[in-house]
């Protein structure tokens, strides 16, 4: 008998056919033998609808009633799966986040999780009863006051793996309309394949890198306390994949997967004096737009000036540009360029730590398809190319087939 | 400087223009210098769209997951309206039935408020801001345990007057579609006139005989506590209708109003022996059948046997003449006759208890419209006579003009 968080996303919740889907799947796996604790998003489009609205009222809706109003969603969805399974015989019983003892900072609208009391999942499971707990919200409890938070986007993943953490479950289930995790993009390269097992650092590598099958935080807190994270897709019974602590049988593969993001823009900022604080006073300009900045390169220009290229998200690239335009006089700098459509091509793999060469071969098979590498960056198991936006499909393609990550040919799905 | 509370039911805040409406009247109130707590039920066939997709996914759900399934409505409509009131710089908040301190029994989805710890409203409004507090939900604890709890049909305006109550508030207000308390329905008697002021019996008698303006529990609370209530259009500016405490003024008007019920059927019951008990077990047997009975006369029959007749919804009608034949051969009773479209039609006054002759007058009207009445009924301030339904509308009119009700014809609208 294991104890098992499943958590199921807005789609898999989307409608009353679908949660009685996911009711059956909770059946069978008490008819397995195994005790069940789920997590549920609200409806696919109903936190947006309700964002919206709040929006519509007011240009900064306060973040304390937003939390009651985005609340909501969760609050359905665990009712009408309490009642499905109650109507099938499988005793359950819904719990908001108040109720599944999630507490809470202060942080509306995104909070994170500082304690869970367990308490009543736990008598739950005891007593035989199959705990649903509404994910994404918790209570804040602040000067004798109690109210209810959210986590963010991406918080009910967050309450699952906290959960399961809490509870030492044995693993946490994370039901999504795909089937797992691929190698790369299976509309970009059909021969991507479902990896079977991959560490938490990979998979957060990937994460930040646009590969959205698991959000960061929930990543980060799975790795803090081991919790073996299983993605698997809500319309089939087949395994998905197992996201774990990193081990040696994982180094022995170099590349666990190809990654992009392809909406950035890259600045290029000519002839920076060389006086310290300057590349300070930029970032400063910049964060005060609310720019945000992925990359950054300096390298060494004329007479002692420097250069500094930097990547942005393209919607960002006109008020960067101007932010850089205002500072032109006052800073002395010289040119500014922009690259409005560039893209970011990553590789990624725990075996990067102990085998050479990687970078040299990821270089040379770019040279090979002709492409020009604008910038360059690194972290210990990730090695990511920026170039223009129209050679990123053939760096993908080429870099999946270079290290070895081809499958068979994925299935229409 | 007055305390108001203000209701405002699903139809005033179907959508976020009626909604701006209602933040508009809230500050309108709050700068006319009174202190302003709001209660709100859900859009309108919120509730009905959360009941209906309970009872698809069971036949029995449960009543603790319905409450908290139901229980969304409000908070979103709450959140909302706190919302749109501070973006135009009213302080506001909103507060869940947990944050407003409503507690009930453990009755889910037919609760009964049990208290009402007023200390956060009390604070919120010491501090200047509107309190938006969400209609036909409490908390019920029990075991450790503290669960959300509804308040069933007319919830909201229970909500209201208990809050208005617990406050020591000057008035509670019940916005809604119609722009008051009318002697009888405009749709039937254009002349019908808007009541100023009606006793908190008066409107309880008129209540429970299908004038739909007011729950029956709310007046009972507001009876109860003493809360005069102000029935009004969340559409217009005008004065609606004062529910208050009877008064001698009052009952110089002998008659307030004509109600009247369309939807019954009568059963005739002939030839019941003369034996103690019989009538209880015909009763029962109804009870267990489900069929809610109204009326019942018991008149003198042949040979000792007495007659029984009784009205029932018509939907029931069929099920109710079942019980009856089932019973026949045991029960030794005579034939079983069914009116299966019968009406009631009721007049109710204060001033019935001290005028003589009202009686005669009602039946006298009747009989100068050529009305047979099948039966009838008096309380202290009510007269109920029954008849075949097409009879119905005449009785109202005539009724309404022999009483001196009429007033000028009703707008439209």
């Amino acid at each position: 008998m294991a104890l098992i968080v499943q958590k199921y996303g807005g789609t898999s919740v989307a409608d009353l056919e679908r949660i009685r889907a996911v009711r059956d799947r909770v059946v069978a796996t008490r008819a397995a033998g195994h005790q069940v604790v789920v997590v549920l998003s609200a409806m696919s489009g109903e936190t947006d609808r309700l964002t919206a609205m709040g929006k519509r009222l007011s240009d900064r809706p306060s973040p304390r009633e937003m939390d009651l109003l985005l609340s909501s969603g969760e609050r359905i969805t665990v009712a009408l799966l309490a009642i499905a399974l109650e109507a099938v015989g499988c005793r359950a019983r819904a719990l908001t986040g108040r109720q599944a003892g999630i507490y809470t900072d202060t942080a509306h609208t995104k909070a994170r999780i500082e304690r869970i009391d367990t308490r009543a999942v736990s008598r739950l499971l005891e007593e035989g009863g199959v705990g649903v707990v509404a994910g994404f919200q918790g209570i804040v409890e602040e000067a004798g006051d109690s109210r209810v938070s959210t986590l963010g986007r991406g918080g009910s993943d967050t309450t699952a793996v906290a959960l399961a953490a809490a509870l030492g479950a044995d693993v946490c289930e994370i039901y999504t309309d795909v089937d797992g995790i691929y190698t790369t993009d299976p509309r970009i390269v059909p021969q991507a394949r479902k990896i079977q097992r991959i560490s938490y650092d990979e998979i957060l590598e990937l994460a930040n890198l646009g590969a959205k099958v698991l959000h960061v935080r929930s990543v980060e807190l799975a790795k803090k306390f081991n919790v073996p994270v299983h993605v698997r897709s809500s319309f089939s019974e087949e395994e998905g994949s197992w996201v774990v602590q990193g081990d040696a049988a994982m180094e022995q593969v170099v590349v666990s997967g190809v990654a992009y993001s392809q909406k950035d823009a890259r600045v290029t900022v000519r002839g920076i004096p060389d006086r310290p604080g300057i590349a300070a006073q930029l970032f400063e300009a910049l964060a005060n737009a609310n720019v945000s900045v992925d990359m950054i390169v300096q390298s060494v220009g004329a007479e002692g000036h420097a250069n500094l290229s930097f990547t942005v998200p393209e919607g960002d690239v006109a008020t960067a540009q101007e932010t850089m335009e205002g500072l032109r006089e006052e800073m002395a700098i010289g040119a500014i360029e922009v690259d409005p459509a560039t893209a970011k091509v990553s590789i990624v793999g725990l075996g990067m730590q102990s085998h050479t060469g990687v970078a040299a071969r990821m270089f040379e098979t770019l040279r090979t398809e002709g492409i020009n590498i604008l910038m360059i960056s690194t972290s210990e198991i990730r090695i990511s190319c920026v170039m223009a936006r129209d050679q990123m499909e053939t760096a993908v393609r080429a870099l999946h087939a270079a290290f070895g990550l081809e499958g068979e040919p994925a299935e229409e799905g």
